[in-house]
């Protein structure tokens, strides 16, 4: 399993509403995260709006792959954009650069 | 379990050392670590500094408290703080203060 994590960073002035978003993510999305194997996801958000993205996958670059194939993701994805800052016209699940793990104790 | 994330920032000067270090921890911490309810944790360093800590426990306080209480832990903490930006004489492990998990998927 690759662990990874990513940052974001949420508009202030969206952050109610992201919060609101992803208490009620479409179930067709959560199932189309499972189905491209993110496992044990969680998003956590700090009150500047940086969030940090992590979760378990055997092969992040497949996951996002095939995470981007899918219909309901374009969907998903073309509603987060403007929540976002500095995207450069990238999707959000375009601009999860994976860290650098430097440390693991299981 | 709780899943918990915390940020710190490492001293750009010092990331080299801190990378170093976090490869070879001490045994003797790692055990107190597993003792103490530290699961699946993980540290992750973004080029500029900007640390991501993510671990599982079923109380984190408490799992904080227990290894505050550690000799080993007292140690090593008090070597790392000179790596951090901005603890204002804390010590590393104070200021892990945790993220708000807005989604998570199993």
């Amino acid at each position: 399993m690759q662990r990874v994590c990513f940052l974001l960073k949420v508009r202030q002035h969206r952050l109610a509403e992201y919060r609101e978003r992803h208490a009620a993510v479409w179930p067709e999305m959560l199932e189309a995260l499972s189905a491209t194997g993110w496992r044990n996801y969680s998003l956590f958000l700090r009150e500047d709006g940086l969030l940090v993205g992590y979760l378990e996958t055997h092969d992040f670059a497949a996951a996002q792959a095939a995470m981007a194939a899918t219909d309901v993701n374009a969907r998903w994805q073309t509603e987060m954009a403007g929540f976002f800052e500095a995207l450069d016209g990238a999707k959000p699940d375009e601009a999860m650069r994976p860290l650098t793990e430097v440390f693991h104790l299981a």
